[in-house]
């Protein structure tokens, strides 16, 4: 039985770190190259979904709806792929708008306009308001935290809890006008892979915010992808929101990019049908439409909501071993030295491990040192600074099951040196 | 043999009015449904290109120069894709960035930066300017208009002659440091069809803006769109800038819309690698990256140039005689009365007509009532409206041979009972 880090004298801590750095150097002497870095689905899940590469093949098939998905037009997508989105998200199809293989670029362009114009309820764009301060659950999604920052906001960090981010925070700091938004990943958070309760989410919906133009950015990336165990259902943040008054607060974002193919999905932005009718009159001078082509390959290849949770099962079982490992290591290498603590996420596409104040940076530093590639220490809070230096994103699904059991090794001896080496200067 | 319209007395046009009128009325009772408003390709042509959807069919096809098109990666698109288009541009593949279906939204982002961030000349965003105008030879491309309209720049307009823009109003023009850049449409201008001519390329390459961010919006839309004899050679404006020390001074763009599908094609901006580099941080906030299993389609189905000019053939011999079909019409119905003229393209997808001033908006009117939909007058001038009431843009392209037959008889009579009314009530 392993004795807690924190029962260790300093001799004894010298004794251990000479030993796991031992096994630690004969790991880097492989000289291996594993990369963890971000949540991209393996070859096997890409293998999975062929079918959609050949299931659009004459142009009859081209035809949805009276509408030629092959030429111009139809701004907002296909109908048919937004009943398939709409089904999926609980949601109507009136309120989908369909994008291209990346629902960022839909949050990208919504803020992007929200800065040049203004959304519907802005008293003036943003780019003329004096400060605009955005909420960022953390640790939360790097890329979220980036547009924001990158069009000159003030994020401001809000606590993960876990039953989502700590609404009295939120609740109070929304009092403030300059507060424009918060980034939400509402089921199998990023990274932590937490479900809002149900209690999080009302809250979300009945908020009262001074600014008008008050924005949820609800991005719910993982709304049906459970690789342990069956498919959790989760409450509509729209209707919710509108019934609460709040119509015109929420933006939802969904996409296929674990479903089908990362590089070539398509995704979705589901809002009121006010919000889609002023922001449609906004896209329209930026864009013709989405590929509506892959639009119809994504309806008829995915067909329904029953269809695609039955594949995504298929995803489960390639997925589950992943983070089985990832888990399994972590509870026999490190839970008993009680350096760090974790989720048990059952969905989504990360593990997010807190380790002990300080040790974040230096495990990731070891592990760069022996060919082990994971997110920057840091990149899920922002501006890409952990206050502690502490949470650390594994993303196991690219490796293929053997190679992740030699980089969870390798993680937690690197893990193991930073607590041992603190310890030992302490 | 007709007399001009000039000719004719007062008396002479009222019998003449009676009598077009009554053709018109002939078949307005037809009840039909034409629509000649937008650059749309005809089925026809969709058909032609079938073969891109079963082009790419096994996971192997997948992989282009070691890189998985089906996954996340690879921001600025396949290196493959890249060699299609600088083939295609004359530009070297390093100089491109792949987009997705619409090179109007490369366009509009690279706008939207400019406002927001600024561009890698910017000494400020755009949106910190205290104005931005913006020259937009005219009659052109409304789509391109709204962009810059729709973030608040003062549209300029600069005549169209035959050889360009008025390239001394463009010189004046830029010795305004607010000017800060122009649209152009260099192969075949929407809608007049006109090639700039060797002296306006080499004078815009060669310009001294007082805007050390000045930009020239080059949408190179129709750079192998020829309709008639054979591909014309033009020159990469890119090579050209740079050796006149305004390497980073042009945006190029171009698309496979009208190549393979308007609904589902692949794009390019074309700029130098410095420009490109400062950009592509930008959109590195937006998106992950376009779709690439698209791309690698496309270069699986167009190969390279000389196979891509191949194709544009066959959409030549669709296209051709859908133009002949107007002109001869203009020629044989219009062109004796002298009122109205019009330049005669050998590629592009429109055919701009001048009436006498006044005659734009009433022709398209009738044209209206008679179920012919053509582009709304003015569509062609910045802010949608045309000093002169007198440009019309006809787009062939998507009715069949003996649907545009009649659009034509119908626009023409139209034209005919707008100039006589004008004539009687002098």
């Amino acid at each position: 039985m392993k004795r807690t880090y924190d029962s260790l004298t300093k001799e004894e801590a010298r004794i251990e770190l000479e030993e796991v750095r031992a096994a630690f150097e004969a790991w880097k002497a492989k000289g291996l190259k594993l990369n963890m870095a971000r949540g991209k689905p393996g070859t096997e899940q890409l293998d999975l979904v062929s079918g959609i590469l050949t299931v659009l093949q004459t142009p009859g098939q081209c035809v949805s709806d009276g509408i030629d998905a092959r030429n111009y037009g139809e701004l907002s997508g296909l109908p048919a792929a937004k009943r398939l989105f709409a089904e999926i998200l609980g949601c109507r199809p009136e309120q989908c708008f369909i994008g291209g293989a990346a629902s960022l670029t839909l949050m990208y362009d919504t803020i992007s306009k929200a800065v040049t114009h203004g959304l519907l309820r802005s008293e003036r764009p943003w780019s003329r308001e004096e400060k605009v301060r955005w909420l960022c659950p953390s640790p939360g999604y790097d890329r979220h935290f980036k547009i924001t920052e990158s069009f000159g906001f003030e994020l401001v960090t809000i606590a993960m809890t876990p039953e989502g981010p700590d609404m009295d925070a939120v609740e109070a700091a929304v009092k403030d006008p300059s507060v424009k938004g918060i980034w939400c990943v509402p089921k199998y958070s990023n990274p932590d892979g937490i479900i809002y309760s149900a209690e999080t989410v009302e809250r979300i919906a009945k908020l009262r915010p001074a600014a008008p133009d008050f924005t949820v950015m609800w991005d719910n990336a993982y709304c049906i992808h459970e690789f342990e165990g069956e498919y959790v259902p989760f409450p509509d943040i729209l209707s919710l929101a509108a019934a609460n008054g709040n119509a015109d607060m929420v933006f939802e974002f969904a996409s296929t990019s674990k479903v089908t193919f990362p590089g070539a999905g398509i995704s979705v932005m589901a809002a009121s049908e006010a919000n889609l009718a002023y922001l449609t009159k906004l896209l329209d001078v930026q864009m013709i439409s989405y590929d509506k082509v892959n639009q119809l390959r994504h309806v008829l290849y995915l067909k329904d909501k029953t269809s695609t949770l039955a594949l995504m099962k298929k995803h489960a079982t390639i997925l589950g071993p992943k983070f089985r490992m990832v888990l399994d290591t972590l509870d026999r290498e490190i839970a008993p030295l009680r350096i760090a603590t974790w989720q048990r996420p059952t969905g989504g596409y990360f593990v997010s491990v807190n380790t002990r104040p300080g040790l974040a940076k230096r495990t990731l530093a070891l592990c760069k040192e022996a060919g082990v590639v994971m997110t920057n220490a840091g990149a899920t809070y922002p501006y890409g600074v952990d206050p502690n230096d502490s949470n650390i994103r594994i993303a196991p699904s690219l490796p293929p099951v053997a190679e992740l059991g030699a980089a969870m090794e390798i993680f937690c001896l690197a893990l193991r040196i930073a607590a041992l080496e603190q310890r030992v200067s302490d």
